[in-house]
């Protein structure tokens, strides 16, 4: 286990409640940041930067060497892995677009080995532990199978989520077969991760709230329970952690029945609740809104403050409940770092 | 107060438990109706649609007609306030644009006075309501004001609401101008509708759920709380439904504090939660998935089973959780009825 680990951010993971919190952002690594503006212009796509190693290790780095976070995450997509199995993607100001996947033959199409053409994100691994200091945790990722199905089969952000939703409740057999691939590539992606020197991973369900409970257990809890099985067999140390945004009353369901280790908090997770219902399960990660980091000054200050009154007597991870905002001023997050440390 | 109306809607609202709930769909008056569509076709713009009494009054008509719900619905938008108040607001392909409000000068630019504005509004009540049956009610509605005040700020639909609630979260106080004013003006709004004639309203808090716990508070239960409370002195026995959508673990406080009569559900809310947290405080309506009803067959029978087994047995209003969906068979719906008769 890993227990006195020298990486706070494991530390607390592991169940310890520590003095100060350790602390990352979801997306710490990106636009806010000049020296990340100035790497990115350096690739053409997007695609082509996050599977170019030397510069997303870059700005897997940046951050850390800013701020000195407790972790750095890999600078990476959830929809690589879309990509991967063969769903041609693009990225636009409005979002990711794929052709979206026709039921049948959409799915018959997809290439159950093509997993194996992200190779470079596990040397992008590989490059960015052997640069960070040792007691700084490199968290792998992936999209949890509900979100980048949802992206897969609407083919973008979606307003109702209609097509994914109507596939499932409609054939749930035929979506079934949609999802167990992606637990397939899942598991065989964040093992890859594990094994080119992650410490930790993190399942986004970016789209977990927008299912009703039943729906929400079969799609969203159990494919998760699977993959954490799964890894767990293979790495039994390697904590996982569970981040099922919007998922509101039924994050407390999620907490016990989804095999995580740590549960990511969104913004709009009450402190009493996660405090009285989820802390009392699992360690619990979040839940700044990235408005008041964007904000700074007395606002972050006092919300800070709030949300390690609530949770820092326990097993506690400071973070975002959302990514970083883009117009976020660099600064706002030099400021949180020294509130942090008191 | 209500007590034993001929509106069955109303007996419901009052906390009647009934053998079959009334029902009534957000929505339904709508781009899934050929009616709809032939009538829409007769008007320029969206707005001027909404502005045209007589065809306001049929849209609103036309979803009774064919399949007998225990509501209407006053067919209209939650930014006509917003436009009345001297905002210009069109509808695109996207949604609604608006030209987003500066915080200080476009706050002075509002017209206060601008709601008179919407006295076609108040005919439409008046035409529905004299065309309607006894026992059919008639439902008005507002958008909530942090909603509009969303809308106003952020110009149309976000994606990380960091224009409203950067202004929020920096200037409590100025921010609390435009509330202020847009509680006056949704209490004005409302007043009039009721004097026309409408027998419940609605309150629309569609971004309710982008809020952590303290900002919830103040700028979604105490809005709305002024709200219930001056109608209430004018109008005591109008029932006040609110509909806070996404607020999660917060609808249990909202429920408590906000001063409604009843609560809208969204269609994530879990109905262990819902029975068992809610319906013993106020009178719910909800939850039915709208890609539940586009898909019908047993997936539509089987969610409409589930939702009446949780709550049918206390005071209940059958609705979905958000609105229908314009890919939305209209015999779907004619099936909902048939099943709630049952």
């Amino acid at each position: 286990m890993a227990g006195k680990s020298a990486k706070r951010l494991l530390r607390a993971l592991a169940g310890d409640a520590m003095p100060t919190p350790p602390w990352w952002l979801m997306r710490q690594a990106g636009r806010y940041l000049p020296e990340y503006r100035a790497l990115r212009a350096r690739a053409g796509s997007f695609i082509e930067f996050c599977l170019s190693p030397a510069l997303a290790a870059e700005a897997t780095l940046q951050p850390v060497r800013r701020f000195g976070m407790d972790a750095a995450i890999l600078f990476s997509d959830i929809l690589l892995v879309a990509q991967a199995l063969g769903q041609p993607l693009d990225y636009t100001d409005d979002g990711p677009r794929l052709a979206p996947l026709a039921p049948e033959s959409g799915l018959r199409a997809l290439r159950r080995d093509g997993i194996a053409a992200l190779a470079p994100v596990y040397e992008t691994v590989r490059l960015a532990r052997a640069a960070l200091p040792a007691e700084v945790a490199l968290i792998g990722f992936a999209g949890a199978p509900w979100t980048v199905a949802t992206y897969m089969v609407e083919g973008g952000a979606s307003r109702d989520y209609h097509r994914v939703k109507g596939w499932a409740y409609r054939d749930p057999g035929g979506f079934a077969a949609l999802m167990n691939l992606l637990v397939e590539a899942t598991v065989a992606y964040l093992a890859e991760q594990i094994v080119a020197g992650v410490d930790a991973v993190q399942l986004f369900d970016s789209w977990a709230g927008v299912l009703p409970e039943a729906e929400f257990v079969r799609w969203v809890i159990q494919p998760t329970k699977e993959i954490a099985l799964r890894l767990k067999r293979r790495f039994p140390a390697m904590p996982i952690i569970g981040f099922p945004r919007g998922a509101g009353v039924l994050y407390e369901r999620y907490a016990a029945e989804s095999g995580v280790d740590a549960l990511g908090l969104d913004t709009t997770v009450s402190l009493a609740f996660a405090r009285d219902r989820l802390q009392t399960k699992l360690p619990v990660q979040g839940n700044l809104d990235p408005v008041a980091l964007f904000v700074g000054g007395r606002v972050l200050e006092e919300a800070v403050a709030t949300i390690r009154d609530a949770l820092g007597d326990g097993a506690f991870v400071f973070n975002l409940g959302h990514g970083v905002l883009p117009q976020t001023p660099p600064e706002n997050i030099a400021a949180l770092s020294r509130l942090l440390a008191q």
